[in-house]
């Protein structure tokens, strides 16, 4: 199998974006990576696009075939692909997209993710995420996403000793990081006093523990390493892509403190890239609430299990930190347009290991990770990438 | 690149399935399809599962995740992934399953397709199948699947004489070889009255000229050519796997009596695997609606544009003719779960190339094709099997 790599990225603006329709963004965002990379529309040879919902946020579903004819590229007659999985669903499209050209099939590949979710009436969102866990077993049952990491709160708070003021402290950490990212949905500093005085969700969690609801898209070309020079010079590696699965319902998950398929992701990607966890120079990881975060930086082994709140207070992930975490304001404070997220993840990767990250670069970073999940951990996917 | 065969096939009947649930259906067609291959769960290293709409017919995304938990294979924590294009989503989920083997990424690859499309109210299932053709621009404004394939019939009827008649005669053929399905929902023996007397959908499509809505699920084993021996003496080796992609829009194509996305895969498949059109001994193709079988023999080079009709009057596509097309009773008879369709035509033409056909056995068939189509032609994948 090939080496590639990422020659190009884009983005939208992420937030609530009444003037732009779902086909806007992906223009969008495809358009800036085109641009960024180098190349011609004539040179791709498929896309993948992630979508989590776009059937219900929006009423379209074959949003691949949507994409290729956004771009004007329907003569060429490439694949257009959406694939899904739930909020994982931009990391998934990273990862085909990945097998694609590391496999030969494909030299040029774009991979976007999307998603327009303020389209929707108040509580509608919340009902539509819900189908990424499982519907017979869970939702139906009244279970949410802010429910179900509430359980994983309650239970690492009781076992590990985390506090709500550590939990508080992630949010704080990540909109200090926003409001340092032109892009971010919310650029404005919190206190941990605003996060413990918002209104609470599920509890322990509060308003300002969670994600928002976001519009949002991101794309990021890749081609094989020996390809890419004759585009770019920008060229940054893909190390690793690594995709693992688990119970959709979170009830048969065989421990609530940790997400299985993140550490499996996880222990692979560091065996493919032949790197340790404290090799790691920046990391974008999945904080759909404060717990996953502190949840992730255990799983992906930058602290021992049990250690991440204390490990948040102390600012080891802080933007000037050992190892720092979400430095693009992370879903909290960046937004979480659930199928762009795990591309908008390898945007930011992507800007650090090449020093474009403006007032919020890590001085000096050559690897880097991002971590992706679907629902409450039935999917994760690990990339790690490096400068080259 | 390696070779890729499919070792293992399975699938549910087809038909109005109140007594199973879309998980059932899942795990009915995977166990059948692992079975028959005579490999374990443990031998599985990625699974793709194509489905439309699960978020709006199911209220349930994810359904990567969910495939894996059904089988009971969590703790391997491999990829599954969910692939979405329409009614093309199991063609897709095959065609990304052929590049994962083929790539040397994975070996024993699951590809899946499934939808359980009975479970909303009556003309809901149209609206949400009508996601798969453009939102924006044809769906809002009142055009249907019946409505987008009545277009392209009257185009055919106008241009090159093709007649109501012979746009029956696709449904009688059908019904007929769907009579000697034992999966098949329409089981039965209809005559071209019938057909012209059955009601008007869009005319000039009758309530005949369409496909029905349908539950079920089916399933195929993929391995490398030289590792499938360890596990089965019944190979068929996959010739060909190419998707290609157009404009979402009808309106935006740039003609009505063909897809150029179905004729652009035929023409590429046909290379990579080194045959002509009058090499295929049996077909299965995409009889959304009658005028869609006889388009697609047309795109596939079995006639000229514009004789569809003419040689399914004259029994070319017939049991007993000289290039038989979809035995299984097709789309029409055998039922369409838009995501599994796909997945349902390599069953059969598995079935054929093995000489499992039974009652509908297509006598030496050696070369099979396969073409599956998403919404008006946006999207449209063309396999190429072969007996070895």
């Amino acid at each position: 199998m090939r080496e590639v790599a990422v020659i190009g990225i884009g983005m939208t603006e992420f937030g609530e974006l009444w003037q732009k329709s779902f086909r806007e963004l992906v223009a969008e965002a495809g358009v800036k990576a085109i641009l960024d990379a180098g190349i011609e529309g004539e040179d791709i040879d498929a896309m993948y696009i992630g979508g989590m919902s776009t059937g219900r946020f929006i009423g379209q579903e074959h949003v691949g075939s949507l994409a290729l004819e956004v771009a004007g590229l329907e003569d060429l007659h490439i694949p257009a692909t959406r694939v899904e999985a739930a909020c994982a669903s931009g990391g998934v499209a990273m990862h085909q997209g990945y097998i694609a050209v590391a496999s030969g099939m494909y030299d040029i590949v774009v991979v976007g993710g999307a998603e327009k979710m303020t389209d929707v009436v108040g509580g509608e969102a919340t009902n539509i995420l819900a189908s990424a866990a499982d519907r017979e077993w869970e939702s139906f049952f009244g279970a949410t996403f802010p429910g179900l990491y509430a359980l994983m709160a309650r239970y690492h708070m009781h076992h590990h000793g985390t506090t709500q003021e550590q939990l508080a402290m992630v949010a704080v950490k990540n909109h200090h990081n926003g409001s340092l990212n032109p892009k971010a949905q919310f650029r404005r500093e919190i206190s941990v006093e605003d996060v413990l005085n918002s209104p609470i969700v599920a509890e322990p969690l509060h308003l300002l523990d969670c994600s928002p609801i976001t519009d949002g898209a991101a794309a990021a070309i890749l081609a094989p390493v020996d390809i890419a020079r004759k585009y770019t010079d920008k060229i940054i590696k893909i190390k690793a892509s690594v995709q693992a699965c688990d119970t959709l319902s979170f009830h048969s998950r065989s421990r609530f403190d940790s997400l299985p398929a993140a550490v499996h992701a996880a222990k692979k990607a560091y065996e493919m890239a032949g790197v340790k966890p404290s090799d790691i120079d920046v990391a974008e990881v999945h904080d759909c609430f404060t717990i996953a975060e502190i949840i992730a930086i255990e799983d992906l082994g930058f602290v021992e299990k049990g250690k991440g709140g204390k490990a948040t207070e102390e600012g080891l992930t802080a933007l000037d930190g050992q190892i720092p975490v979400n430095t693009s304001g992370g879903l909290k404070a960046k937004g979480h347009p659930v199928g762009a997220t795990g591309v908008a993840q390898i945007n930011e990767i992507v800007m650090q290991l090449r020093g474009e990250a403006d007032k919020r670069q890590v001085k000096g970073a050559t690897i880097g990770l991002t971590h992706n999940v679907g629902g409450s951990g039935g999917t994760a996917v690990v990339h790690i990438l490096e400068a080259i």
